[in-house]
């Protein structure tokens, strides 16, 4: 499944490369690679399994239309991945997700619903306007689909470094991602070990690896690291997690907001906060990892202007 | 000699992608491709003319050590080439280069010599400190080998971009990576159009495709764009410019800095601003361009913070 949607991706996606600077080698005590999905199209690399989603699904049913809920990320991913396969996108968004992600998903021509993160369910607001409209719920990560998707980023990384032993740091929120890299790689490169990484506070996908059981975050919001902010990992994402992961990583929101001054000066890349919490647990938390190299995922890249230059200028 | 190079130079280059974005494409009016050379080692295209010129040097000569004056983008190409060989660098800087330039080229092992840019002559510095020292002088564009290096450029976008028409944009101080990538394209897309892009104030390339002798620039500093600021293009480029190259295309500074913006917000790069132009030319000038397709090339990201910051808060 994986690499059927890898074959169909491909000719869309971007495959990017593999960054490195002896100065973040030094500040890691190792060699840190960086795979820079910031640069994938829509910034991030929900675009691998909206893409997925969209071009494994029924013809017909795709043809009546698409919903997806999200912080912006994938919001963004299905709006193009929609409009690449000529039909429409309804977007459902916090209304406190950043402005450029919902300037954004608009002008990608889909249909953006606002929705109150605090007291509203975006699941059953999804569930809702799929009924009424007809429309195809594609989920930001519990989805095969969706999950064989960006389980790409983990095929292009075994094709772009061949060493024998690596940690791999995955930024996790319903963990799409993480799951689908650590699927790929369990079977690409068996003796590397994938991490997830979350914010403090932010941490159920950590206590779950501990715990057994999928485990919830008591706040839902007030995190700068807005795109990996979800209740808990996924019904579907949990026991491929457990069974491929090695211990989730946390990290502080300032050393996330440090690593994106980092990728900034170093790498000349732009991370958001989310999308920087695994260059974060790769310069910062070095006691928790093994081995020469880590290779951290710099996941998305959609920040605002003013927090971004609130990282890099400090 | 330009394939020669890009033999010895590609195991140790990044191949940097080329990214767009339909932001992007919809201001520029036509397909807007970019080539991120901010993404390459040392921040800047200069690392590929810097190792093929250290690369391609006497293994005598090269182990007695070299030297280099730059405002600090070729600064940290010969640094990291000269460190890469087991050699020594000595670097010519000007004082007013911006802080992490000096900062990063002593940091890869250099040692870095301070010149007053208004009243100092590089050129004489660097003859004297060579002949004192033994050391063989890596000139920053006016060299065989380092045209052939940052020719290399243009053989990578050749390979990724098929298209039958295109304008290439430059850009263009000393004209190494202008006449390099005209000279590649000549052979390897000789329907494809090359322009040197620089700043106002700063365009003597320009004006000396028109004149088609060299020309002079009056000023020789207070320029944001300082990576691509130079007396004049060089004795061994402008020959190759004027046989390669189409009219040069001037942009104002306040351009360039909204095309960093535009790079920040769209691309998710940190570009500088003498490394902006060529995207401003593409984004604001398009009146000066013909066909459907434009690629510009995103020459150095290093700058520091704040004019990061000013850039794209505004």
């Amino acid at each position: 499944m994986i690499h059927a949607a890898y074959g169909r991706i491909q000719p869309v996606v971007r495959q990017t490369p593999l960054l490195s600077s002896p100065f973040l080698d030094e500040i890691a005590g190792r060699k840190l690679l960086v795979k820079p999905e910031c640069l994938q199209h829509t910034g991030s690399f929900k675009f691998r399994g909206a893409y997925a989603a969209l071009s494994g699904m029924d013809a017909a049913k795709r043809a009546r239309g698409v919903i997806a809920y999200s912080s912006g990320n994938h919001a963004q991913g299905v709006a193009l991945a929609a409009k690449m396969h000529g039909t429409t996108a309804t977007i459902i968004m916090p209304a406190d997700a950043p402005e450029m992600k919902i300037a954004n998903t608009k002008a990608l021509g889909a249909d953006v619903v606002l929705y109150n993160r605090a007291n509203e369910d975006r699941d059953e607001i999804g569930a809702r306007l799929s009924a009424e409209r007809g429309l195809t719920l594609v989920k930001p990560f519990d989805d095969p689909l969706v999950i064989a998707g960006q389980a790409s980023v983990g095929l292009e990384i075994a094709a772009q470094c061949e060493v024998a032993e690596a940690e791999v740091l995955v930024p996790c929120g319903g963990g799409g991602l993480t799951s689908g890299m650590a699927l790929a790689l369990s079977e690409a490169r068996p003796a590397w070990r994938v991490h997830p990484v979350e914010p403090e506070e932010f941490d159920d996908a950590a206590r779950a690896l501990i715990s057994g059981k999928r485990e919830e975050n008591t706040r839902r919001d007030g995190s700068v690291c807005d795109a990996i902010i979800t209740p808990s990992v996924g019904e579907i994402t949990f026991p491929i997690l457990r069974k491929h992961c090695a211990a989730g990583i946390v990290v502080r929101e300032d050393e996330a907001m440090q690593a994106m001054a980092l990728a900034f000066s170093r790498l000349k890349i732009v991370i958001e906060p989310g999308g920087a919490v695994a260059l974060a647990a790769a310069l910062f938390h070095g006691d928790k990892l093994r081995g020469d190299t880590v290779i951290a995922v710099a996941s998305g890249g959609n920040v605002d202007a003013e927090m971004f230059a609130r990282a890099v200028v400090g």
